[in-house]
Protein backbone atom coordinates (compact mmCIF):
# COMPACT_ATOMS: atom_id res chain seq x y z
CA UNK A 1 0.00 0.00 0.00
CA UNK A 2 0.82 3.48 -0.66
CA UNK A 3 0.37 6.37 1.48
CA UNK A 4 -0.48 9.03 -1.47
CA UNK A 5 -2.07 11.97 0.58
CA UNK A 6 -3.50 12.90 3.45
CA UNK A 7 -5.77 9.94 4.04
CA UNK A 8 -5.56 8.69 0.64
CA UNK A 9 -4.43 5.24 -0.18
CA UNK A 10 -3.84 3.72 -3.17
CA UNK A 11 -3.64 -0.14 -3.35
CA UNK A 12 -0.33 -2.15 -4.34
CA UNK A 13 -1.43 -3.15 -7.87
CA UNK A 14 1.56 -3.94 -9.24
CA UNK A 15 4.85 -1.84 -9.96
CA UNK A 16 5.77 0.77 -9.54
CA UNK A 17 3.08 1.27 -6.60
CA UNK A 18 4.17 -2.19 -5.00
CA UNK A 19 7.43 -3.06 -3.99
CA UNK A 20 10.90 -2.60 -6.63
CA UNK A 21 11.33 -6.31 -7.38
CA UNK A 22 14.76 -5.23 -8.44
CA UNK A 23 16.72 -2.42 -9.09
CA UNK A 24 17.99 -2.51 -12.81
CA UNK A 25 19.52 0.54 -12.48
CA UNK A 26 22.49 0.73 -9.57
CA UNK A 27 22.77 4.50 -9.17
CA UNK A 28 26.92 5.30 -9.08
CA UNK A 29 28.08 8.48 -6.59
CA UNK A 30 27.60 11.30 -8.40
CA UNK A 31 30.99 12.68 -9.83
CA UNK A 32 31.55 15.62 -12.27
CA UNK A 33 33.71 14.27 -14.35
CA UNK A 34 31.54 10.86 -14.63
CA UNK A 35 31.05 10.08 -18.54
CA UNK A 36 28.84 6.93 -18.70
CA UNK A 37 29.89 4.08 -21.38
CA UNK A 38 26.81 3.31 -22.39
CA UNK A 39 24.66 6.25 -21.57
CA UNK A 40 22.85 7.68 -24.29
CA UNK A 41 22.74 11.17 -23.47
CA UNK A 42 26.78 10.85 -22.43
CA UNK A 43 27.53 9.31 -26.08
CA UNK A 44 24.99 12.14 -27.06
CA UNK A 45 27.82 14.64 -25.51
CA UNK A 46 30.56 13.40 -26.38
CA UNK A 47 29.31 13.89 -30.15
CA UNK A 48 29.53 9.62 -30.26
CA UNK A 49 25.65 9.91 -31.51
CA UNK A 50 25.39 12.58 -34.20
CA UNK A 51 22.32 15.09 -32.73
CA UNK A 52 21.47 18.18 -33.38
CA UNK A 53 22.18 20.63 -30.10
CA UNK A 54 19.78 23.87 -30.42
CA UNK A 55 22.17 25.14 -27.83
CA UNK A 56 24.66 24.61 -24.77
CA UNK A 57 26.71 26.23 -22.51
CA UNK A 58 29.22 25.08 -19.96
CA UNK A 59 27.12 22.97 -17.78
CA UNK A 60 23.99 21.52 -20.56
CA UNK A 61 23.18 21.03 -24.13
CA UNK A 62 19.66 20.96 -25.36
CA UNK A 63 18.11 18.96 -28.13
CA UNK A 64 14.58 18.41 -29.13
CA UNK A 65 12.75 15.40 -27.91
CA UNK A 66 12.58 12.60 -30.25
CA UNK A 67 9.05 11.96 -29.48
CA UNK A 68 7.50 15.41 -28.91
CA UNK A 69 4.29 15.81 -26.94
CA UNK A 70 3.59 19.20 -27.83
CA UNK A 71 4.98 21.62 -30.76
CA UNK A 72 7.81 22.70 -28.48
CA UNK A 73 9.28 19.83 -26.65
CA UNK A 74 12.83 20.15 -26.00
CA UNK A 75 15.47 18.81 -23.49
CA UNK A 76 17.67 20.24 -21.84
CA UNK A 77 21.08 18.01 -20.26
CA UNK A 78 23.79 18.11 -18.21
CA UNK A 79 27.03 17.74 -19.32
CA UNK A 80 27.93 15.38 -16.66
CA UNK A 81 26.12 11.96 -16.07
CA UNK A 82 23.47 12.59 -13.30
CA UNK A 83 20.95 10.03 -12.84
CA UNK A 84 17.92 11.60 -12.03
CA UNK A 85 16.48 14.49 -9.50
CA UNK A 86 16.92 12.23 -6.78
CA UNK A 87 20.48 12.82 -6.63
CA UNK A 88 20.88 16.33 -5.89
CA UNK A 89 23.19 17.64 -3.10
CA UNK A 90 24.42 20.99 -2.73
CA UNK A 91 27.19 20.60 -4.76
CA UNK A 92 25.04 20.71 -8.21
CA UNK A 93 24.12 24.36 -7.16
CA UNK A 94 25.82 25.64 -10.15
CA UNK A 95 24.95 22.93 -12.19
CA UNK A 96 21.20 23.49 -11.80
CA UNK A 97 21.44 27.14 -12.58
CA UNK A 98 23.44 26.09 -15.65
CA UNK A 99 20.29 23.93 -16.37
CA UNK A 100 18.16 26.34 -15.95
CA UNK A 101 19.87 29.57 -17.45
CA UNK A 102 19.92 27.30 -21.07
CA UNK A 103 16.41 26.80 -20.61
CA UNK A 104 16.15 30.19 -20.84
CA UNK A 105 17.85 30.50 -23.82
CA UNK A 106 15.92 27.76 -25.60
CA UNK A 107 12.61 29.42 -24.58
CA UNK A 108 13.51 32.40 -26.52
CA UNK A 109 15.05 30.57 -29.47
CA UNK A 110 11.74 27.94 -30.13
CA UNK A 111 9.56 31.39 -29.84
CA UNK A 112 7.68 30.23 -26.13
CA UNK A 113 9.00 33.05 -24.29
CA UNK A 114 6.41 35.47 -24.12
CA UNK A 115 3.33 32.75 -24.56
CA UNK A 116 4.56 30.23 -21.80
CA UNK A 117 5.80 26.93 -21.45
CA UNK A 118 6.58 23.48 -18.79
CA UNK A 119 9.65 23.16 -17.54
CA UNK A 120 9.52 19.33 -15.86
CA UNK A 121 11.80 16.83 -14.56
CA UNK A 122 10.59 13.07 -14.73
CA UNK A 123 11.47 10.90 -11.59
CA UNK A 124 11.19 7.00 -11.70
CA UNK A 125 8.33 4.92 -13.26
CA UNK A 126 5.09 6.56 -12.20
CA UNK A 127 6.44 9.25 -14.19
CA UNK A 128 7.49 7.73 -17.15
CA UNK A 129 11.55 8.30 -16.94
CA UNK A 130 12.85 6.24 -20.10
CA UNK A 131 16.42 7.65 -20.24
CA UNK A 132 18.07 7.24 -16.86
CA UNK A 133 20.39 10.14 -17.23
CA UNK A 134 18.79 13.77 -15.79
CA UNK A 135 16.56 15.94 -18.32
CA UNK A 136 14.38 18.78 -18.11
CA UNK A 137 11.35 18.72 -20.21
CA UNK A 138 10.76 22.15 -21.96
CA UNK A 139 7.01 22.18 -23.60
CA UNK A 140 4.88 24.95 -25.20
CA UNK A 141 3.35 26.15 -28.50
CA UNK A 142 0.36 25.56 -27.53
CA UNK A 143 -2.22 25.47 -24.08
CA UNK A 144 -0.40 23.12 -21.94
CA UNK A 145 -2.74 20.28 -19.66
CA UNK A 146 -2.56 19.23 -16.44
CA UNK A 147 0.84 18.81 -15.15
CA UNK A 148 0.88 15.11 -14.77
CA UNK B 1 2.35 33.91 -35.64
CA UNK B 2 4.19 31.52 -33.24
CA UNK B 3 7.05 29.67 -34.81
CA UNK B 4 5.94 26.75 -32.22
CA UNK B 5 9.71 24.37 -33.74
CA UNK B 6 10.71 22.84 -36.74
CA UNK B 7 8.20 23.50 -39.69
CA UNK B 8 5.66 24.17 -37.06
CA UNK B 9 3.23 27.81 -37.27
CA UNK B 10 0.47 28.01 -35.10
CA UNK B 11 -1.95 30.59 -36.03
CA UNK B 12 -2.28 33.59 -33.68
CA UNK B 13 -6.11 32.56 -32.48
CA UNK B 14 -6.11 34.27 -29.45
CA UNK B 15 -4.45 35.48 -26.37
CA UNK B 16 -1.32 33.74 -25.41
CA UNK B 17 -0.48 32.92 -28.93
CA UNK B 18 -1.60 36.37 -30.13
CA UNK B 19 0.60 39.77 -28.86
CA UNK B 20 0.24 39.89 -25.67
CA UNK B 21 -2.30 42.60 -25.16
CA UNK B 22 -0.92 44.57 -21.99
CA UNK B 23 1.32 43.25 -19.07
CA UNK B 24 -0.67 42.79 -16.18
CA UNK B 25 2.31 41.01 -13.83
CA UNK B 26 5.15 43.94 -13.91
CA UNK B 27 8.49 42.33 -13.14
CA UNK B 28 10.80 43.31 -10.12
CA UNK B 29 14.59 42.98 -10.46
CA UNK B 30 15.57 40.27 -8.12
CA UNK B 31 15.89 41.09 -4.86
CA UNK B 32 16.68 38.49 -2.32
CA UNK B 33 15.50 40.41 0.55
CA UNK B 34 12.35 41.20 -1.26
CA UNK B 35 8.82 40.34 -0.06
CA UNK B 36 5.68 40.93 -2.17
CA UNK B 37 3.40 42.94 0.47
CA UNK B 38 0.07 41.22 -1.15
CA UNK B 39 1.35 38.07 -2.71
CA UNK B 40 -0.43 35.05 -1.77
CA UNK B 41 2.84 33.22 -1.60
CA UNK B 42 5.02 35.79 0.42
CA UNK B 43 2.03 36.22 2.59
CA UNK B 44 2.17 32.65 3.87
CA UNK B 45 5.98 33.06 4.20
CA UNK B 46 5.25 35.40 6.52
CA UNK B 47 2.97 33.65 8.55
CA UNK B 48 0.13 35.95 7.57
CA UNK B 49 -2.34 32.86 5.70
CA UNK B 50 -1.89 30.62 8.04
CA UNK B 51 -0.94 27.06 5.83
CA UNK B 52 0.71 23.79 6.66
CA UNK B 53 4.12 23.42 5.69
CA UNK B 54 4.67 20.26 5.20
CA UNK B 55 8.69 20.74 5.21
CA UNK B 56 11.00 23.94 4.96
CA UNK B 57 14.89 24.49 4.63
CA UNK B 58 16.60 27.91 4.44
CA UNK B 59 15.51 28.52 1.28
CA UNK B 60 11.76 27.12 0.27
CA UNK B 61 8.65 25.70 2.27
CA UNK B 62 6.06 23.18 0.51
CA UNK B 63 2.39 23.11 0.86
CA UNK B 64 -0.26 21.13 -0.40
CA UNK B 65 -1.70 21.99 -3.60
CA UNK B 66 -5.26 23.74 -3.09
CA UNK B 67 -6.39 21.45 -5.77
CA UNK B 68 -4.48 18.48 -6.08
CA UNK B 69 -4.22 17.05 -9.93
CA UNK B 70 -2.50 13.81 -8.72
CA UNK B 71 -3.05 11.64 -5.39
CA UNK B 72 0.49 13.90 -4.08
CA UNK B 73 0.39 17.06 -5.51
CA UNK B 74 2.63 19.59 -3.43
CA UNK B 75 4.06 23.34 -4.07
CA UNK B 76 8.06 23.78 -3.08
CA UNK B 77 8.16 27.57 -3.16
CA UNK B 78 10.88 29.82 -2.55
CA UNK B 79 10.49 31.95 0.10
CA UNK B 80 12.49 35.28 -1.71
CA UNK B 81 9.92 36.64 -3.94
CA UNK B 82 10.54 35.22 -7.64
CA UNK B 83 8.15 35.82 -10.11
CA UNK B 84 8.81 32.69 -12.22
CA UNK B 85 11.45 30.78 -13.79
CA UNK B 86 12.32 33.25 -16.88
CA UNK B 87 13.84 35.16 -14.10
CA UNK B 88 16.60 32.54 -13.21
CA UNK B 89 20.06 34.20 -13.20
CA UNK B 90 23.72 32.76 -12.14
CA UNK B 91 22.89 33.96 -8.02
CA UNK B 92 20.10 31.78 -8.10
CA UNK B 93 21.95 28.87 -7.59
CA UNK B 94 21.75 28.02 -4.26
CA UNK B 95 18.26 28.97 -4.38
CA UNK B 96 17.73 26.12 -7.23
CA UNK B 97 19.60 23.41 -5.21
CA UNK B 98 18.12 24.39 -1.96
CA UNK B 99 14.27 24.02 -3.78
CA UNK B 100 15.11 20.65 -5.84
CA UNK B 101 16.85 19.43 -1.65
CA UNK B 102 13.53 20.35 -0.53
CA UNK B 103 11.81 18.71 -3.29
CA UNK B 104 13.88 15.39 -2.06
CA UNK B 105 12.35 15.62 1.41
CA UNK B 106 9.30 15.92 0.46
CA UNK B 107 9.04 13.34 -2.15
CA UNK B 108 10.37 11.00 1.24
CA UNK B 109 7.52 12.35 3.22
CA UNK B 110 4.24 12.01 1.13
CA UNK B 111 5.85 7.97 -0.44
CA UNK B 112 6.55 8.91 -3.27
CA UNK B 113 10.14 8.77 -3.42
CA UNK B 114 10.52 5.07 -4.88
CA UNK B 115 7.31 4.86 -7.07
CA UNK B 116 8.17 8.52 -8.58
CA UNK B 117 6.98 12.10 -9.76
CA UNK B 118 7.21 14.76 -11.41
CA UNK B 119 8.94 17.76 -10.62
CA UNK B 120 7.68 21.01 -12.71
CA UNK B 121 8.11 24.95 -13.24
CA UNK B 122 4.76 26.23 -15.18
CA UNK B 123 5.96 29.32 -16.77
CA UNK B 124 3.19 31.94 -18.38
CA UNK B 125 -0.21 31.55 -19.54
CA UNK B 126 0.38 28.70 -21.97
CA UNK B 127 1.36 26.49 -18.86
CA UNK B 128 -1.61 27.74 -16.56
CA UNK B 129 0.39 29.37 -14.19
CA UNK B 130 -1.90 31.22 -11.74
CA UNK B 131 -0.16 32.59 -9.00
CA UNK B 132 3.11 34.56 -9.76
CA UNK B 133 5.48 33.49 -7.15
CA UNK B 134 7.62 30.90 -8.54
CA UNK B 135 7.27 27.46 -7.59
CA UNK B 136 7.85 23.66 -8.11
CA UNK B 137 4.92 21.36 -8.58
CA UNK B 138 5.65 17.85 -6.97
CA UNK B 139 3.00 15.29 -8.22
CA UNK B 140 3.03 11.29 -7.86
CA UNK B 141 0.74 8.57 -6.31
CA UNK B 142 -0.33 7.01 -10.05
CA UNK B 143 0.89 6.79 -13.18
CA UNK B 144 1.42 10.22 -14.46
CA UNK B 145 0.37 11.16 -17.88
CA UNK B 146 2.17 13.67 -20.45
CA UNK B 147 4.11 16.21 -18.99
CA UNK B 148 1.50 18.56 -20.34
Amino acid sequence: MLAAGPGIIIPATGFPFGPRPIDIHPRPAHNPSMQMQDCLFCRMNRGEIPVEKIAQNEHAFAIRDINPRAPTHCLVIPKVHVDNAREFEWNHAELLAGLFLLAKDVARLEGVWESGYRLAFNVGDAAGMTVHHLHLHLLGGRMLGPEG
